[in-house]
């Protein structure tokens, strides 16, 4: 039963509308336990000269890039080893973890601590999650993955999960956990 | 600039209604990039003889519980080794995978799963995160872990990461990585 | 899809409310054709100091009967011939007409001129319905009479219609059709 | 005093968005029994991109026809006696009564049973009563007969009603009275 | 805090909106104690099929002229002498009083009492405000006069308010206290 | 037509809320020139727990006192001479200026200053406008005044007006003109 109503200046996209509807449906959806049939969302969008606060009239911002978008683009960067695509998506003060990495702060010490422990890795996704936060989005992805040890022998599911920290559509943190050393012992 | 109005049904508590208006409010920040500040939301409570969908009286849902105290509530009992009141939380066909368990299905198979691999563990948890989706609600929980190997000695600052899914207010899912097997080879 | 949102002030009772809820609902069912469980309406009731009309605050009406008990309590108190109470329902002005009876102005009249054409007669009503004018309320009863014709014949199953005209919870006008002319043919 | 408001998906005509909102004034007249000129409507069209109902975004439905139109359209080609016309308009399993005719469910069964009855019937319509119902629309006609009988003698001012139920723009159920009987026999 | 809806028929100009929006917020403002920031207004247009009061559709008032804007063109009018122009602001009826004037009715009056007193007068104004009141707007203008004496002298400095009653764009009443008085005894 | 729907947090008296409804109507009124008759307000109070700005709950503010009747009682005070009342409504840097006096600063200044114009005055208030600015509320008081000459001669009918500034429920300034000096030369 729950309805709701969003008043916003326009100029977003009709994809950032409906994604916004979507988000707002599914944390109604959480929190009340209403069934998703008898949720509905209603956006009204109003002009420059319809609006204003403190008496003033106002710019709509401009929208957040899809945060899971983002990481997918950086992930398929990464796998790609395009390192100069990838690093236009990280903020300044990036820090990342891997199992056993220590912080590291830059791509290129990430390619070289990664050089012995394997020779390419591909991610197989299995879930995304996003979780929104009043400064940072978290976006987690989880699944398995496949690649190559430095002797050449093969591996496959490897199960792993990266937690993103994104900030004005950009990375600003990156962990990452998997079994590689669990894979490695057998 | 943006503004929430929500049509509720009477019967949720103040601290739902307060974390539906938070959780909203970190929606609209996330995607719109609106400033906290300027992001209103109001609620409007209806009776039983103000709202009718297809000229029906409704009866109000049950408020879901807190998926982040669900989860917490559940790893304190774990962590105090009780059971009966961690099975509690547990949905029917309730899965979880820690690294290199595979899948297990009890609470009893992870103790004796995990009964060679370490005496006890305790979590310091560093942050919480929830995505709500419009099936399941998933936590992730990470931090370190500290404990005790077999042999007595102590070990800490071990980073670990849990995801859960979160269905009725049970949890139907959980998977968890850490840097244990990294832990031990050093 | 549709939703209605209905300010008004208070002191209607949760049954006028759910009249109104379903009512309104009947239309918008009607005329947009959209499923009943898609739409949904919401009344908001206002006290006397949350509402004003050209600055002033008002006073909120008194709800009108409900035509269709009105109807069938005057049809009950007819078929009673208790004509006291029958009266109390109508207006100033009420007119009335049957079957070849012209207009009739009082309900001595309607027993006078009926009292040639049948000992009694029942009414079992199939059907009820309520169409809602600016100025009069519709109320249209149909189904079939029985009772007993002057020389003691019973007969039942005969088809009739009343058309009722309200306005300020009294009948200002009767307009009753029937087949008791084919009847009494056969 | 009432004000409503409704949320409509983009798509109805000007024509079927005045029918709305003097319909819904209509019941909030007869029901509120506030002052016509204190009744304010207002409806608020929201594009593909500005609602959602489990989080997805829904068509807008197609608008019922004006039944008070449809049951005119038909009547005017029954005066005509363009029968396929007239049979457009009606549903599968219609249903149609008249004085003494007991159910006939085609028109042809209808011109069959009235050609012994009289020459041609016309029909002068004093007011016509739309009742919403949640599954059927019931449109109400009444007036007088104009017509001749087979003898060629002339008749007018014969009383009628009819009673229609309107099912997805097509009539499914017509019920006639009228004073044909009571006029023969004078 | 506040927020306020305002729906009005399409048709205003986005000045006339915008003035709209900031006199609320200043009204709000005043009354409640609100930071600005926080108080926000969002306007609502409506099409003629998209709006009726008492079943009917309206058409659109015609917004009134900015009563500031409308004071300030009388009063540059009259300080260059262009009578023709400042009378086409004046409403039937107009009526003003100067210091020791009495009420005078035509601009004509105004210039003949005024000829013997100064040869000239120019206002600098320090502020205007603008009081709305049901049935009049109330412009109060105030600042200084500077001008020459008859004799020739220069005055300046000299403190004026004038306070204005605008009805239906034009101007009914003006009355205008100063201190020349004071400032010829000097 | 307009039609306003102000949400507020719980917590403004009866009377507050209908000044604003009154205050809103007439801005209302004089911008579009729309009939007060056809002026809706609608107020819609939201709890503690129905309100958020940033996510975060709100405490209602507490309205300001009713400007008009904080200037009578303060002209009030200063009829009767009793100037710690008068004084008890003034802000720190409260500044008066009379004819001919310059700026005073406390109001023992002004009783000396006045000492030798008029043995007494009382005011005569025919109209009072309240202007709403964004930082200050202006009250404009005027009508006549009556009194004593310093040599017991009486007058009265003397056109006087005030304008006072309002922050934060005190005066900040009060200018004040009158035609006393005229009077005097009479």
């Amino acid at each position: 039963m729950p309805m709701l109503q969003v008043n916003l200046l326009k100029g977003y996209t009709p994809e950032t509308k409906k994604r916004l509807m979507s988000s707002l449906t599914a944390v109604i959806r959480g929190i009340t336990r209403a069934k998703p049939d008898a949720i509905s969302v209603w956006i009204r969008e109003a002009g420059n000269d319809e609006y204003s606060r403190g008496g003033v009239s106002r710019q709509p911002g401009i929208a957040a890039q899809d945060p899971e978008i983002l990481v997918k683009t950086y992930l398929d960067a990464m796998e790609q080893r395009d390192l100069a695509s990838a690093k236009s998506h990280l903020a300044d003060g990036f820090v990342m973890t891997f199992p056993g990495s220590g912080e590291l702060t830059s791509l290129e010490q990430l390619v070289a601590w990664a050089s012995g422990r394997y020779r390419f890795v591909n991610k197989t996704i299995s879930s995304t999650d996003v979780a929104y936060g009043m400064d940072r989005i978290v976006v987690v992805v989880n699944g398995t993955l496949s690649g190559e040890w430095p002797d050449g022998r093969p591996f496959e599911g490897v199960r792993f999960i990266d937690r993103f920290e994104v900030e004005n559509d950009r990375l600003i943190r990156q962990d990452v956990w998997n079994d590689l050393a669990n894979a490695g012992l057998e």
